[in-house]
């Protein structure tokens, strides 16, 4: 006798290197086995993503159980979306702009709710997370970007388009004569901005994990890289926390375990930077949720859209 | 015979140079005859705001007419607030920290209702103004100071403690070895820091009205002056608008007509530093409440509050 059916949400997370979906239960429970992924990438076309979308839903649903249910779709993706079309436009694949998500629905034959992935993250961190019972909150990852997701008032935030959240875009820093992108939160504190700033002041590392090790050895340029990307990512979370008064800041991303220093140096740069003393008070806290949350928050849309 | 009897919200808003306070409609209209104001300053205690605020309320309150009655007392106030405890700590009346309303309630023999400034003239720029039928919206006041509130998602954004909408305390240079408020958007943008700005470039005037004329003659540094500030301005509107994916950013206050160029300026500004495009499409107008914003919005705080 097998364990009794079950209704599950369809997750799916649309990122630069990959899509991936799982079966996640309404507790918020992935289930492992049912973790499925398709490669993306930069070149992706919008009808490769779309597809790729599609294939790891199917590779997902092959774990259904008889009698098991889904109860819907839910997808966060790679920003900016448009959640009025019900498309995305992620930066990270420019020619797939425009993909939508009519495949994926049949391929689950249940309906599909989009959101940015950093409101999949802040969602999941909230019901079931570092941020549970805060009514105010932010939800950052630090990986090769910087994204994010907010609570307001205790609901997700998602402005005119779904795009609030987009803590990465934020600047910290005059443009100068740079870049559009120059000054902004992501071009200085993500993993790969990171490893380039050190490169550039003669470091001899090639990864992250080349950066933690030296880190955890104490060589000074390595520790330094890390205390530049938590200083940064710090000065986002005191602007976000001046502007919208908040109980918690959570932060993910593989990045973020560079050094077990970088959430206290990411705490010590919030009080060092926020003027206000309510914005100081913000508590910072690493994410519980073991890289899933992605994952989890798209289930929790599609289990919040069926009711 | 007289007009039919009328019901109305005492209005107060306090700031760093006067109490305000005043009977508004319960369609935004101020009764100007009952616009009452008590002097305030930056030395002044915690008890002699307490008193000022009843002052002005009980000249305000001498304007109700036989079987007119009062819905309840909205209070917008200069930040930081502390809405928990129902206090306020004003940055330019540090001396006056703590200060409640005990004596503001007994006066009006109504409850009170408090809130960030900013939030108030948030509330009545979506209400009455320029952000209606908005659901993302910034309201944002460039005088002495520079203060906001928010609406997001159709609803007042408050915070932990009250204080959301300090857009003047976001940080949009680095801080350097300077004080703790350098780089910040009021540091940068205020009439009172931008004309100091000038003066340290050589400019003779005095006033934010000097600059005005100057700039409206073409003087190259008076007009250098006007989109610095009006730069810092869209600096944050597009921080901001990146953010929250706003629909619209309301300008108040009386520097923001320094020139009529202002606006535009601070348009200009946000779409050549927001990166992503959904944060370039907000819309950026002019307040349409001529200056009546915080106590219109705090009336809509205590008619809301009365049901």
């Amino acid at each position: 006798m097998s364990e009794a059916a079950a209704r599950y949400a369809l997750a799916v997370d649309i990122g630069g290197t990959k899509v991936e979906a799982a079966l996640v239960s309404g507790s918020g429970e992935v289930v492992q086995a049912s973790r499925s992924r398709v490669p993306t990438g930069r070149a992706i076309t919008r009808g490769g993503l779309e597809q790729a979308a599609a294939d790891a839903a199917s590779q997902a649903l092959a774990h259904l159980a008889p009698g098991d249910s889904v109860v819907g779709v839910g997808v966060g993706s790679a920003g900016p979306v448009d959640l009025p079309s019900s498309t995305v436009a992620p930066l990270n694949m420019p020619d797939a702009a425009g993909a939508g998500f009519a495949l994926l629905e049949q391929a689950a034959s249940a309906p599909v709710t989009l959101a940015l992935d950093g409101t999949c993250i802040a969602l999941a961190e909230h019901r079931f997370g570092a941020a549970r019972g805060a009514r105010n909150a932010l939800a950052l990852v630090v990986s090769t970007g910087v994204g994010g997701g907010l609570i307001v008032d205790g609901r997700p935030a998602r402005g005119k388009s779904g795009n609030a959240g987009h803590v990465g875009q934020l600047r910290i820093e005059p443009r100068g004569d740079g870049d559009i992108d120059a000054g902004t939160v992501e071009q200085i504190a993500s993993g790969p901005h990171i490893v380039r700033w050190a490169q550039a002041k003669g470091w001899r590392g090639e990864t992250g994990e080349d950066l933690a090790r030296d880190a955890a050895a104490g060589l000074l340029l390595a520790v330094a890289a890390v205390e530049r990307s938590a200083f940064a990512v710090g000065t986002a979370i005191a602007n976000v926390s001046t502007l919208l008064d908040l109980d918690v800041a959570v932060i993910a991303g593989g990045f973020s375990g560079v050094s077990p220093d970088y959430i206290p140096l990411v705490a010590a740069a919030v009080r060092e930077q926020a003027m206000l003393p309510y914005a100081r008070t913000v508590e910072v806290r690493a994410s519980g949720l073991d890289g899933a949350g992605p994952l989890i928050g798209a289930a929790v849309l599609a289990f919040d859209a069926a009711g």
